[in-house]
């Protein structure tokens, strides 16, 4: 196989190789060493959020991340509850067609892709409708890269009494998520994002309380919070296979957090190859899609050049061939691609995809900078 | 970390060093080299069984063994729907428990653990219910062991024009499977058995017409099982996140798997393994739950010696501790262990493990051979 392709991109990502190579051992679910492992891991994660572990409990789930999503959503809206989605993303929106699938009442507060959702949107709507019993929203928007105001989203459902469900799932590890000042009853993520590990679960940190109010009325039995939370606590082991290399993966990707110094360090580094992202695609003419405030360290949008020679598959591939690869847009609006700054990437990467860029569009004969459109 | 011990278990299971290496790669999701590799993979699980790739598909669908059971009943039983489970051990069972969450209407069949299913029930009671539409039935059933006799449970489904589905789980690459002689629409298993890949998906072989058919009917968003096949043919890629070292771990598996002569030289291997177990367990007077015409090569159930100094938890340590792990039992009527044959493991490893439990019950001064009870 050729060399791999550096990933700048929400996920799968760029992982080191000693995090790949914590995983070439087998383990059998029941042994002491894996059940060490898990426990140290869900440890770990209530810790990284700040959260009272006699409060909250971490809970991994098999699966993508929109299954841990779902885990939530399914096992804790009672019978008789209502979402509130708070959208300006296609993550956002992700949870509302989670909740319609599974036929639990939804309402949608959707705002536009390029500004934070809106806490006082959230306040009203939660005034107007006491049958609200829940709020989900996205903290970083991997549709855009934008980063949503949680504090604010978060007074306003407390001053209401809901419960609030926090989907940050692009990013945990990278960007500082108190848990204790939310006062969230859940956050759901992936090893997979800032955290550096390997894909393969989701993980969900959530009240206890909560959660042992919410058995029985789990809508699937592979996604039952509940039920798993008893099992991994019951025996330390899952209740159902679990993907062993994975979590092998995390344990050793979490001592590589704690080694670069932990969530501060790591959310300097994402930001300092942001910084270098957007300097050397602001040279070239490239243009955010985000205004700066409200654009987030994880991943950036940007438009698309004017210029009739750039279609964005040959771009893509040709940046492939140098082992770069990039992620297309999701937007509804405008025409962007997007370029991912979190995994095992530092700067001087940043760099070399920059001028991967700018050799590329020498090829195609785009005469930089960048024309505006 | 301390060498891995051999895991004579039914999964998380010992694979080959190069099915391990073979994972150490990241690879986005959109790469054409992984949407390469899950393609070869989908094609040659549907080849691997028999069924034409015009009338099958194969589906990985994220999660453990379990989930992909679940995407199945979720996904293919309509509403008014009605699922018949033919059960002899707690995976059957299993497949009850999802659909009662699920809130399907279940027929159950329950049959004693001991025993194959039996087709003549399984006709009674489809001409005795009409409105049974769908028929469940496990392979081989890890309670025990004992390995169903699919043909003539399938030939009464196809008789009286209802749907099976197949739980394969721990067969499938271990034992033959002839889905087009079967008929039957649905049969799921998972990479990390008989196949000797690693945790982190299920996947589904499918009937094609079926799951068009199926299409919007499904409980959950994550296992929606036609929308997962729509997005893999559309643009070979996942819904969601994929596992993509368990992919990747797969793909090689599945060339070690040609290697070894495919599924008839591992089938014969397991039973090598099987027949050399139950030889030297016989020598040392332990004797097996299961009746030899019902035995399956994948795991064997051995009743706890009678001897007053036996405890399982303190015999599972002790061989732990000499590098192998063996299984607890799960059975209902009797006190067993079990000790499982398939994954990257021979005759001599075999043998190893019995001479292993000879020391330690020579440590634990329980003379062999034991006693009758």
């Amino acid at each position: 196989m050729a060399a791999d392709p550096r990933l700048f991109t929400p996920g799968p990502l760029t992982t080191s190789p000693t995090v790949k190579e914590a995983t070439l051992h087998d383990l059998g679910s029941r042994d002491q060493r894996f059940i060490d492992t898990v426990r140290r891991i869900r440890a770990r994660l209530v810790e990284l959020c700040g959260a009272d572990p006699a409060e909250y409990a971490a809970i991994p789930v098999q699966g993508s991340g929109t299954f841990g999503v779902e885990a939530v959503v399914g096992s804790v809206l009672p019978p008789g509850g209502k979402l509130l989605t708070v959208e300006n993303g296609v993550y956002g929106a992700r949870i509302a067609q989670i909740a319609g699938v599974l036929r639990i009442p939804v309402e949608r507060l959707v705002g536009p892709e390029h500004l934070p959702v809106d806490a006082a949107r959230v306040a009203a709507a939660l005034a107007a409708d006491p049958g609200i019993t829940h709020v989900a929203v996205v903290h970083s928007e991997t549709t855009t890269g934008l980063v949503n105001p949680l504090p604010p989203v978060a007074a306003a459902v407390r001053a209401q009494g809901r419960s609030l469900i926090v989907d940050a799932m692009s990013s945990f590890g990278g960007l500082p998520l108190d848990l204790r000042a939310l006062g969230a009853d859940f956050v759901v993520s992936s090893p997979n994002k800032c955290l550096q590990g390997l894909p393969g679960f989701a993980f969900v940190i959530g009240r206890r309380s909560v959660l042992a109010a919410s058995r029985g009325q789990a809508r699937s039995l592979s996604l039952d919070l509940p039920a798993q939370l008893e099992g991994l606590e019951a025996s330390g082991q899952f209740r159902f296979t679990p993907p062993v290399q994975a979590l092998l993966a995390l344990d050793r990707a979490l001592d590589e957090l704690d080694a670069e110094g932990g969530i501060p360090a790591r959310a300097a580094r994402y930001r300092q190859n942001h910084q270098t992202l957007v300097e050397g695609m602001s040279r070239l003419g490239f243009r955010t899609f985000l205004a700066p405030e409200h654009q987030g360290p994880i991943i950036t949008s940007f438009h698309y050049p004017a210029h009739p020679r750039f279609r964005f598959q040959d771009f893509y591939e040709r940046l492939g061939r140098r082992g770069f690869v990039i992620y297309p847009g999701k937007l509804s609006q405008a025409d962007c691609f997007r370029i991912g700054t979190i995994g095992h990437l530092f700067p001087a990467d940043v760099q070399a995809l920059v001028a991967a860029i700018a050799a590329v569009l020498g090829e195609l004969e785009i005469p930089v900078p960048l024309e505006r459109a």
